[in-house]
This record gives structure tokens, C-alpha cells and sequence, in this order.
């Protein structure tokens, strides 16, 4: 992992050229190993191995996706035994600080957690990795935690997919908890959505502005509320803003989970707040697993993702066609410009093939 | 449109087969006219050749799909004047009675309206569009309004592919207003939508419970929300919930319109708050022409429809094929199982083709 991205450094990559995971191990082919070797690292625990699995099932060549989807399916019977927490939040909420604290209290609770990422912008050229370690300087030496930066580059859906991929791997490694950020600018919110069982939005105290960037729909779809930063002088703007948002969140339409989401406060530079939501979590899981909502969403969620991975499949090699690279841009702005209707237009991208 | 009911009715459909327009006209083809007729009725607004087009349009022939495409492309330049209104809400809210009082206002101000509907689960054979000149009777006998049942049968995507076609075939034939209606059970709002310039809400008081069966999600999607039957013993309870609502909307992420989303009440029975709705939407129009928000968000909608129609020809291509469909619901059931992985079961069923 770390050399792949030693390999790219100083490389600018030209901007039209949409940089996968693939391209990197291209360039210079990483080793991989034995299915079994992976296998066994991952058993045993190791978070080396762990690390390097995930690279493997990063990889776009053909050789190591056959050996990536072996790993998976020897590792689905050891996976699923984890709370999945989603993590949102516009840029400035303090998603990383916590992270970093949340994160604390659960390890110090005797949890093993792993940190994921879901960001489609991502380039880990461009140091997200260190990034990532930086700024959760904590975390990356707490020996229970495991943190991973986002697949770089692709496509949303394939970013996304890896990181479910990455799931498994995590879960059949021994972690009871798994963090799902999202890098909170309105994109990956539902593909996050769509493979946590717990969804966490967090907010700052001033209602509206802190929102501004979320995706309209987001916060319904939410579980629990967390307004961050709720020290110093704005403990009581941050309990007013609780208030507002517990009372918004009773008039959304009830979810099929039978659960009612709340808003709770924490600070995160002071640590407050954190058994509140883990209590808040824990009564979720119990809710949901004893109602069978737990296992309908994941079965649910399983299905969701075959679909998602056919059709991402066929409409990417679609897309990806020269043919249509070509023709796309002129049609969509006729479209836009209305010199021709959107079906028409489709009909003429598809006749091309 | 009427004689391809006739036909069909008394025909019991075995409920295995997906019953789609075009298999209608398969059994008795309806006569179709030359693309001129068509056109010429549109623009002479001729309410039944309008009817017989939308019936042209919604036909899965492919020469009949050939001569839609031809009469789309000539509607087009004289398409896209029109005010698109989105209405959703729950069964029970009381839909058709405030289409019928909000559309006669609209009529009684000089306006032309069409009511078009979005039902994924309609069979035209079950006799919905003698359901829907029943249910609203006022609007079908007023010669400023065009009331069209949702095309049958198909996928969610056809089927609000349809409909869309068919907005711009009624703004041809000069009516400035349209509203699209959901049958509100949590499918079609996004469709809905993605095709229109205003969503409106429709609720009851009695904060939640009005809400069952709204897609989360749908309450931040709208525009405006009105809390009906305000009328009676419950003109208090309409009157708090509004204000609740009203509360809850400004906690919402904002909307790139820069529109602030309101509630208000309104009692379809007594005719009542219909012109402060009509003054919200006129609000919302001159608002988003000014700033731009307007045009931008129908040209996004046109590109989406048209990528819209591509992915949902390839994916429906691939699901239609007999071996997908033999082998997907073995496949799904051992994914709901754990059985086997997500996208090991995605590459297995592409491996098929």
C-alpha cells in the first residue's frame, strides 16, 4: 500500500485521465501473495496483512480480482459480526476530532474498531494516507484501531463498493466496530447509507448554515443527530439547537426500523457526550436485532449491492466505450440547450454501439 | 386511449405477466395516424388527439416508438412553457379532492392544467382512468383541464419515462400548468421529482402519523408542504402542525434554489388557502427564473432523463434476458443468506451472458 503510493508520488497525472487503484499497481505490479497467506494474516489478526488485502481487492487487474473475490467469499463466514456505523458531516463539523475521540472511548470500551472512508475524489497520490494519519494521530497508534483511507479514484459506485469489500475484510480480521465516513459533500452519503446499520450525522450548533452542503434527504435518513462542539461558550447554542432538531426529527415520516432518531451533544475536544451516543447506538442494535430489522436490512442491503455491482458494471463498460466518450458531451449539451429531447438523444448514444 | 381499454377489459391478465402498454396494442393494434395528424391536433389543442399521442407515445411498438420519437422532437420547440408541479402525500390525504379544488383555482385564473400521475402498479385494464375522471369528476368535465392516468404497467423508470414524454406533448398542446401526482406509497416521488419544477407535500395534522408511508427523504425533497383538511374540529390541530412544520423546514439543509421551503393549510372541501398556495408557487417561479435556479435545474433534469433512459435500456436489457431471470432469484436468495457475496453473485450472473 505504502509503496504503491511512493511509486505515484511526484507523478502529476494529466487531469483527464480519471486515476484508479488499478493504474497505480500497473505502473509498477505490487507482489501479491497467496490466497492463503492473506487468508492467514487476516485469521491471525494481522493488521499488516489486513492492510494488504485490501490493496488486493483495490486492484483493477483481472489475475488479482479473481484472487480478491477467492479472499472475499473465504472470508464472508467470518464477517458480519460488527455494528457498522455511517459517519457524516459537512467539512468544519469536526468529523476527524470525532472520530478520534469517539473512537477512543469505544477501543477503552475492549472494542476493536476500523476507521473507512468513502471519498470518490480522493487521489491517495495526493497523500490521503498521510493525511488520514495525521489527522488522527490517536487512532493510527491505537493498537485496536484500524485506520483506511478511501479507494482512490473510479467512479462513486466502484469507490464505494471497494470500501464494502474492505468491510468484510475488517470484520472477518476480528473488528466488532466499523466507522463509514463520508467525506460530507453531498455525494457518498447514500452509498454510505446503503451499507452501515447505523447512520450518524453530525452537526454544529447554528441551525441551517451547518447543514449547508449535506444533501437534502440526508437527515431524515439519519439515526442519530450529533451536535459537535458543544463547549465553551457555545454549550448553550449547541443544547438549543438539540432541542430544535429533537422536536424536527418527531415530524419526519417513521422508519421502517421502528426506531426513533434523536439529537444528542458532544464536544469532542473535551470528550463529553461520547456515552450518550454509544448508548444510543447500543439500544439501536437491540431494537433492530430483536425486531428483525437488523438482519431484514443487511439481507436487504446484500441484494442492493449485487444489483448495484451489474449494473455499475453495465453501464460503466457502456460509458466507457470511446464511441460514446466521444459523442456524450455534444449530446448532453444539445440536451441541455433543448435542440434535442432526452430520449431521442439516449436512443442515438445507444445506436451508436 | 379509450377503445385500448375497452379491449382490454373482461381479459384477465395471469398475474406472472408484467402487463405493459405495448402488450395491449399487441393484441388489437390500435390504428395509428400519420405524424402530421398528430402534430397538427397537438398544436390545435385538440384535447383528443392530445390523448390519442400520449396513447401513441406510451406504445412499446417499435414503429410506433419510431413515430413518438419523430412527434417528440416536433413538440419540443414548442414545449417547456408550462409550471411542473410535483404533488405527493399518503393515500387517505385527501389528493384528488385538493387536485380537483387547487386545479379548478388554477382553471378559474386563466390557466390550461393537465394532471398527469405516476403509478408504477397501475394496470389501465383495472379501469384507472374511469377511476380518475370519477374521483375527480369537476376537473374532467372543465374544458381547461386534461386529467391522464399514470401509463401502465412497466418499471418505475418506464414508467416516469412516459410520463415525461407526455409533459411535453400537453405543454405542445398550450397548457402552462401541469401537475404530476405520486400515488404517495414511497416509489415515484424521486421520479416525480426529477421532472418537475415545484414539489409539494401534502399532509395531515397530527405530526407523523400523516407521514406513514412517505419515503424518508420526500419532506426535505419539497418545496412547499400543506397540511390539509384544515377544516372543521380541525382547523386548530391543522393550524399547530403547520407551525411545527414551518419550524422544522428552517432546520433543513438549504436548497440550491436559495427557495426557503414553507408550510401552510389549506381545506380542499371548503376551498380554502388554495391562493396563498398559487402565491407560494408564483413566489417560487419568480424567484428561481430570476436567479437562474430554474432553467439550470431543467437542463440538469433533461441530461438526467436522458442518462436516466441509457442505464435503464441496459439494465432492463440484462434483467429481461430468460437466463438472468431464471437465475437471479436463486442467486438473490443465497446473497440474503450469506451464502455467497455480493459481487462474486454480480459477476456470476454477468459471467451468464
Amino acid at each position: 500500500m505504502d509503496s504503491a503510493l511512493k511509486v505515484n508520488k511526484g507523478i502529476p497525472r494529466p487531469p483527464e485521465v480519471n486515476p484508479r487503484a488499478g493504474d497505480i499497481l500497473k505502473k509498477r505490479p505490487a507482489k501479491t501473495m497467496d490466497l492463503s497467506t492473506y487468508l492467514d494474516g487476516i485469521k491471525n489478526r494481522d493488521i499488516s496483512m489486513l492492510a494488504q488485502s485490501i490493496t488486493l481487492i483495490e486492484s483493477t487487474r483481472p489475475e488479482d480480482r479473481e484472487k480478491a473475490h477467492e479472499l472475499i467469499s473465504a472470508c464472508l463466514p467470518l464477517s458480519g459480526n460488527s455494528v457498522r456505523i455511517g459517519i457524516t458531516g459537512v467539512p468544519g463539523v469536526g468529523k476527524s476530532t470525532f472520530i478520534e475521540t469517539f473512537g477512543k472511548h469505544i477501543t477503552d470500551s475492549g472494542h476493536r474498531l476500523a476507521v473507512l472512508t468513502i471519498d470518490p475524489s480522493s487521489e491517495r497520490s495526493k497523500g490521503s494516507i498521510l493525511g488520514d494519519k495525521t489527522r488522527m494521530e490517536t487512532l493510527a497508534n491505537n493498537p485496536h484501531a484500524f485506520i483506511r483511507p478511501s479507494p482512490s479514484g473510479g467512479s462513486l459506485g466502484g469507490v464505494a463498493r471497494k470500501t464494502r469489500e474492505a468491510v468484510l475484510l475488517c470484520e472477518a480480521a476480528g473488528f466488532d466496530t466499523i466507522f463509514i465516513e463520508t467525506v460530507g459533500v453531498g455525494q457518498s452519503e447514500t452509498a454510505v447509507h446503503s451499507m452501515t446499520d447505523f447512520f450518524l450525522l453530525l452537526m454544529l450548533a447554528g441551525a441551517g448554515d451547518g447543514l449547508q452542503g449535506i444533501k437534502r434527504g440526508i437527515m431524515e435518513m439519519s439515526d442519530l443527530l450529533v451536535i459537535n462542539k458543544a463547549d465553551g461558550n457555545n454549550v448553550e447554542k449547541a443544547l438549543q439547537a438539540r432541542t430544535l432538531y429533537q422536536g424536527a426529527l418527531r415530524l419526519f415520516p417513521p422508519s421502517p426500523s421502528s426506531w426513533i432518531p434523536t439529537a444528542l451533544t458532544a464536544s469532542s475536544m473535551e470528550g463529553t457526550g461520547m456515552e450518550k451516543i454509544l448508548g444510543s447506538i447500543n439500544s439501536y442494535m437491540n431494537l433492530t436485532r430483536c425486531n428483525g430489522y437488523f438482519h431484514k436490512k443487511r439481507a436487504e442491503q446484500a441484494v442492493y449491492w449485487m444489483r448495484e455491482s451489474i449494473n455499475d458494471y453495465l453501464v460503466s463498460r457502456f460509458y466507457d466505450n470511446p464511441r460514446i466518450k466521444k459523442a456524450l458531451p455534444v449530446m448532453e449539451q444539445k440536451v441541455k440547450e433543448g435542440q434535442t429531447d432526452s430520449f431521442r438523444a439516449a436512443s442515438e448514444l445507444l445506436d451508436l454501439l
